[in-house]
C-alpha cells in the first residue's frame, strides 16, 4: 500500500513542471492585484526561467486584452543569468492578461550540439540521422499550417544521400523558421495568469487645477456659480492644465456648520464647509443650489471639454447631519446607546458637522454600497471622468476594490485619485485596489536627499507597479511650511519639482499668486477657503502664471516628462542643487533638470553631464537647449559647472541633444 | 438582472477581508515552498497588517508542528508603520505551519477612545453605557472558560451606579485580560498557511571533512579500506569536525575508465574515478569490493558515531557503462538511432565513462524514480544521515522535491547538501525544493568587497530563507587560484573566512597540509585523487592542524558562529583587512573577526569597535578576548587600530565583553 502510494506520488512529481518560471513581473502580491499600465505604452514582462541540464530553453508571453478571445504571442529573449524579457504594448484600456510560457526547444538543442560537433570535426552521421527522426516526430504533431511544408522538407532530406547537403537542409534558416512555427514544445510550462490594469494616458500624465467655484464671482462677497467658472476656463486651459477639479459641489448642511477659520460658530452668511455634504436640498447626487443647477453643471462640463479640460469631482462619503440619507436610511449609520447618531471623531477631537456611514451596518450591505455606486455612476453620466476621493483610507478596502471595478468595467476611462495621506502600506494598497493615482509625501520632501530617495522609491517595485504619484504643490488643507517662508522663488522651486518630477501634478488656486498666509505655526491657510469665499485677483503682478504655463508646455512637448518613471539622479556637488534626468526608454527625449532648493541664495555646483547614458566618452560634445528660453549651446565634456540665482529663476530645464550638428 | 448581479457582487465584496495582511514572512515564492528553520532556534514571523479607519487592530500567529492537531498561538506586536512581529520557536524537526490572523479589537478601541475622552474631561456617561453593551455582546459569544467570569463582571457593572467605579471596572487589568481570553474578534482575517522546514542544528552548523577512503592505506601504493579510515577517526574528530564525507564508495566501471590526471587511457592498475559508478560488482547500492564489505561500512559508520562523526555519502546519479541498470533496465536510458547508448556530453566534450539516466524515458516513470529513492533509503538504513548530491542541477527539479520529501518524511534527520556550481536562481531553487545546504561561490570570493557583498547577500531574503551556504575551502575539483599562490598564510586566511563566515564549512583532505600543486593554469589539483590514490603524511610539519582545531573549537563554544546569519560588516580603513561581526540575537555572544586578505604583507588599519551595537557611547570601555590565545584586555573608545602580520597569524578573532569588570 505504502509502495503504491510512493509510486503514485512519483508519477505525480514526474508530471510537475520540469522548467521553473519564477519572479514573473510586472506583478503585485503574487498576482492578487493587477499591475498598472498605460495604453500604447510598452510593458516589460520579465521572468526567471531555468531547467535542469543543458537543453536550449525558449519562451513566450501570451497576452490578450479585455474582450479578446485570442491570445497574442511575443517571444521571450534571454538577458543572462536566467532572466528573460519580452515587451508588450496594450492598445485598449481595461483589463489585460498575460501568461509566461517556457519549454525545451528540442530542435534548437539539436542544432546547437550539431554545430559544436561539426566545428570540432567530429563524426556527425548519427546526428544527421537523429535530425531526420526529430523532424518526423515534429511532423507527427505539427499544426495544419506547416505540416505540408514539413513533409516536403523531410522528403528532401530522405532523398538526399550527401552528408553536406543533409546538414545544409537541417540547418537552413527555412528549417529553423518552420520548426518554430511547428511549436514543438517539450516540457511546456506556464505561469499563472497575471493581470494588467490598462488606463488612458491621463491616468499618468495630467496637470490638475483645483478651485472652489463659489469663490469665482466677480462681485465681492457674492457666492460664485458654475457660470462664473466658465469665464476662467480659457485662462486655466492656457496655463496648460488638463483637469479642473472642484471640492464637493453638493448641498451643504446647516447643523453644526463650521464658521470662518474652522470656528465652531458659523455666522448666518458663512457658506460652510463643502465637505459637510447634504441638506434639505439633496445629498451626494445633488448640486448646491447657490452654484446653479444640474443643467448648469452639465453645460460647464461641456464647455470645459471644449477647452481641453476634463472635470474632476470630489467623492467624499461623509454626510452632514442634514443629509437626506439620515432620514431615509437610518440603518446605514451607527447609532449610540441613547439613540443619538455617532458623529465623526478622533478622540478627543469631535467633528459634529460630519456623520459617517457604517459600511458594515446590517442594512448597509448591499444597499448603501449600491447607493454609493449609483452616486458615482450618476456623475459619470453627467460627464465627469475623474474623481478625487476624499480620505479613502477611512473606508473599507474591499469597498474600493468593488466600486472601482464596477465603474471601470462600464466606463474604463474613469480615473480615481486617492486623497490618502497616511502610512505607506495603505497608500500602496489603494493603488493595488484600483486607484489610478494618489496624493503623495512630495509636499513634505524638501531636501535634496529626501527628494532623491522619494523619486527613486517611486521608480522601484512595488510602487512603480501600483502607485502613480500626483504631486500637488498645495491643497486647501496643506499650506506647506516651505512656501510660507520661501517667497516667490519657493513657489517656482516647488512648481519645477512637481512638473518635472512626475507626469501628474496638481495646484490649488492661489498658488499661482504665491499665496502663503498661514494660521500661525500650522500648515494651514489663514482664512481657509473651506469655510469662506475667497475671491482673488488672478492678475495680481506677483503671479507666476507665465512660468507655470511654460512648465506645462515643456511637459506636453517632451514625452520624457509624461511619467514619474524614467527618473535618474546625477551628481551635482552642492547639497542645495538637485540634478536629475528624465528619459524616454529609447533616449530620444532626455531632459536634465537642475533645481536650486535654496529660495534665498545663489548656488553653484560642478556637475556631471550624463554622457555615459548615451554611450559617449567623457570628452564628448553634447548639445544643450534651455527649454525655458529656447537658447541652445554645446557642452564639451562630462564635467560642467552651473550657477543658479533663485531670484531670476531657481531652476534649469535642459534638453540634451547627443548629436549636435 | 444586471442590478441583481451588482447586488450579489456588492455582497461578495462586503464579505471580503476588511483587514489587509501583506508581506507575511518568512516565506518563499508566495508560500509555494517552505522557508528554512532550525529546531529550537527562534523564527521571526512578520507581516504588514492594516485596515481602514482608526480602530485598534490585534493579531496573532497560529502555528503547529508536524503531527500536532492543535494550533499554538502567539500574539503579534506592532513594530510601527503597520509592521507586526511575533517570535515562534519550533521544537521538532519536520514540517511546521503558520498562519497570520488579524482582527479589529473592539474592546481595545473602546478603551483607547474612553481614555482619551476621560483625559480631556469630556462627558463619558454614554461611553460607560456602551461599554456595558459591548460586554454583553462579548458575553453572548464567549467561550466556556470565561463566560462565567464575564457574566460576573457584567453583573457588578450593572449593580454599580457610581460613574468612577464603573469606569474602574471597565478599565481594570482583569477586564482587559478577560476580554482577550474571550477572543471577541471583529472582521477576523487570516493569511494563507505558510510552511517552515525545520531541521536539526547540523543542517546549519557543521564542519565537514572530505577524504577518499582508498587513499588511507599506510602501505604505499595499496588501495585503502574502510578499516584504514577507522585509524583516522580520532584525529579528524580531534580537529573538531562533525561530518566525514566520502566521494562515491560504489563499484567503479571499467569501460572507458579514466587514467591519471583525467587521461583517456587508464593503465591496468589505475583505480578509476569513483564517479563512474557501477560494475559487475554492483551499482549504487553496493560497495566497491576493494574498500571492504557492506558490513565493514556499517562498522565504520558506528565507529565514526562514537567519535561524534556522522558519515556523509555522495549521491551521484550517473552510471558507468558497466552499471547493472544498463542491462536490467535499458528503458531508463537514452538510446541513439544506431542502437548505441547516449553518453554524457557537453559538445564538443564527451564523457564516455559516464552514462546518464533519462528521468522522463517512458520506462523511467515511476520505476527509475523509485529505484533512486530506494538507493537513498538503503544507505539511510546503513546509518548514513547526510548526502552530498553531485550536480543536482542536471537532474529534474521535481525529482528532488519529491525525493527529499519522501526521505525526510520517514527520516527527518537526513540532510542533503547540493553540489550545484551554477547560476544563482538554480542554486536558490534547490534550497527551496528541500536541499538543506549548498556549495557556494565562496571559493571565488577573494577581495574585501566581494566577500562583504556575498556575506551580506546570504543574510538577506530570499537567500536567508532558502539557502544555507557550506563554505568549502577546497574540493577534489577545486584547487583555488588564491591558494596556489598564497602559501601557508593563505590557507589560514581561507580557513578563518570559512569557519567564521558560515555555520557550515568543509575541507577536502590535503588542505590541512597546505597542498596546492595544480595542473598549470587550471584550478585543478595535479595528480588528482579522483583518478589515483594519494597517500599523505598527515603529520608533515607544514600542517595547520592546530589552527583548524582551534577554529573549530571556537565555533563550538560561540553560538554566534553557529550560523551564517547575524553577520554585520564594520569599518576597517584598509582594503586588505576585512572586519565583521557575528552575533546572537540577544547579543550575549558577539564575535569580531578581522582577516588580513593579503597573505604576503603586514597590514594595518584604523577600525571601529561596534560599541553602538550595545547602545554604548563612543568613549565606552569594552572588554576584548583573543579567542586564538585566550588573552584579555580593555579597549577604550570606538576608534581603534590593528596590525596583522600574516606570517604569524593572518586573522584575529575577538569576543566582545561589553561589561568588563
Amino acid at each position: 500500500m505504502e509502495q503504491e502510494n510512493q509510486a503514485t506520488r512519483a508519477e505525480a512529481a514526474a508530471n510537475q513542471p520540469r522548467i521553473a518560471i519564477e519572479d514573473v513581473g510586472p506583478q503585485l502580491d503574487g498576482g492578487r492585484f493587477a499591475a498598472k499600465a498605460i495604453c500604447n505604452r510598452s510593458v516589460h514582462v520579465h521572468a526567471r526561467i531555468f531547467s535542469d541540464g543543458h537543453d536550449c530553453l525558449a519562451g513566450e508571453v501570451a497576452w490578450r486584452e479585455g474582450g479578446c478571445a485570442d491570445w497574442r504571442k511575443v517571444p521571450l529573449t534571454p538577458e543572462g543569468n536566467d532572466h528573460w524579457k519580452a515587451v508588450i504594448t496594450p492598445t485598449r484600456i481595461g483589463r489585460c492578461e498575460f501568461i509566461v510560457l517556457a519549454w525545451i526547444d528540442g530542435y534548437a538543442s539539436f542544432r546547437h550540439d550539431l554545430e559544436k560537433k561539426y566545428a570540432a570535426g567530429q563524426a556527425i552521421d548519427l546526428e544527421l540521422r537523429e535530425g531526420s527522426e526529430l523532424l518526423e516526430q515534429v511532423l507527427s504533431n505539427a499544426p495544419d499550417d506547416c505540416g505540408a511544408e514539413l513533409a516536403d522538407l523531410l522528403l528532401s532530406l530522405r532523398e538526399c544521400d550527401d552528408r553536406g547537403e543533409r546538414l545544409g537542409i537541417l540547418m537552413a534558416p527555412r528549417t529553423l523558421t518552420l520548426m518554430q512555427r511547428a511549436e514543438h514544445r517539450l516540457h511546456l510550462a506556464r505561469s499563472q495568469t497575471f493581470a494588467l490594469d490598462v488606463e488612458r494616458q491621463l491616468a499618468e500624465f495630467a496637470s490638475w487645477y483645483e478651485l472652489f467655484p463659489r469663490s469665482e464671482s466677480l462681485q465681492p462677497g457674492q457666492h460664485g456659480t458654475f457660470a462664473d467658472v466658465h469665464r476662467r476656463l480659457a485662462e486655466i486651459a492656457a496655463m496648460g492644465f488638463d483637469v479642473l477639479y472642484f471640492p464637493p459641489i453638493h448641498p451643504i448642511g446647516h447643523t453644526h456648520r463650521k464658521g470662518r477659520n474652522n470656528s465652531l460658530q458659523a455666522s448666518a452668511d458663512d457658506p460652510g464647509s463643502p465637505y459637510a455634504i447634504g441638506s434639505e436640498a439633496g445629498g451626494h447626487d445633488a448640486v448646491h443650489p447657490q452654484l446653479g443647477s444640474l443643467e448648469d453643471f452639465r453645460a460647464l462640463v461641456g464647455a470645459a471639454r471644449e477647452h481641453g479640460l476634463e472635470i474632476a469631482l470630489d467623492f467624499a462619503i461623509q454626510c452632514s447631519p442634514d443629509h437626506p440619507w439620515l432620514r431615509e436610511h437610518p440603518g446605514w449609520f451607527s447609532w449610540r446607546a441613547d439613540g443619538s447618531i455617532r458623529h465623526a471623531e478622533n478622540p478627543p477631537k469631535k467633528y459634529e458637522d460630519i456623520v459617517n456611514v457604517d459600511f458594515y451596518a446590517p442594512d448597509a450591505v448591499p444597499e448603501l454600497w449600491l447607493a454609493l455606486l449609483k452616486v458615482v455612476l450618476g456623475w459619470v453620466e453627467q460627464g465627469v471622468t475623474l474623481f478625487r476621493v476624499d480620505n479613502p483610507h477611512t473606508k473599507p478596502l474591499p469597498f474600493w476594490e468593488w466600486l472601482i471595478a464596477e465603474v471601470r468595467s462600464a466606463h474604463p476611462q474613469v480615473i480615481f485619485l486617492a486623497e490618502a495621506f497616511t502610512r505607506p502600506a495603505m497608500m500602496a494598497r489603494l493603488g493595488k485596489l484600483g486607484f489610478s493615482q494618489s496624493y503623495t509625501y512630495f509636499t513634505w520632501r524638501d531636501t535634496k536627499q529626501e527628494l532623491l530617495d522619494y523619486f527613486d522609491e517611486l521608480n522601484r517595485p512595488p510602487l512603480r507597479d501600483c502607485y502613480r504619484p500626483n504631486f500637488f504643490v498645495n491643497t486647501p488643507d496643506i499650506n506647506p511650511y516651505f512656501l510660507q517662508r520661501s517667497g516667490r522663488p519657493g513657489f517656482l522651486i516647488r512648481a519645477a519639482l512637481a512638473t518635472m518630477g512626475s507626469g501628474l501634478w496638481g495646484m490649488y488656486s492661489g498658488f499661482e499668486l504665491c499665496e502663503a498666509a498661514a494660521v500661525p505655526g500650522k500648515e494651514e491657510y489663514l482664512d481657509s477657503e473651506k469655510y469662506q469665499l475667497r475671491q482673488r485677483d488672478y492678475h495680481s503682478p506677483v503671479n507666476i502664471v507665465g512660468e507655470i504655463s511654460r512648465l506645462n508646455r515643456i511637459r506636453r512637448e517632451n514625452p520624457a516628462l509624461h511619467s514619474h518613471l524614467g527618473f535618474h539622479a546625477y551628481n551635482a556637488w552642492n547639497d542645495n542643487i538637485l540634478l536629475f534626468g528624465k528619459r524616454t526608454e529609447d533616449l530620444s527625449n532626455f531632459i536634465l533638470v537642475a533645481v536650486c532648493l535654496d529660495p534665498h541664495n545663489a548656488q553653484e555646483a560642478d556637475f556631471e553631464l550624463p554622457l555615459w547614458e548615451f554611450g559617449l566618452p567623457d570628452d564628448a560634445v553634447m548639445g544643450g537647449e534651455d527649454l525655458m528660453n529656447g537658447k541652445r549651446w554645446e557642452w564639451h565634456g562630462k564635467r560642467q559647472w552651473m550657477r543658479i540665482e533663485p531670484w531670476h529663476l531657481p531652476f534649469g530645464i535642459w534638453r540634451l541633444h547627443p548629436h549636435p550638428s
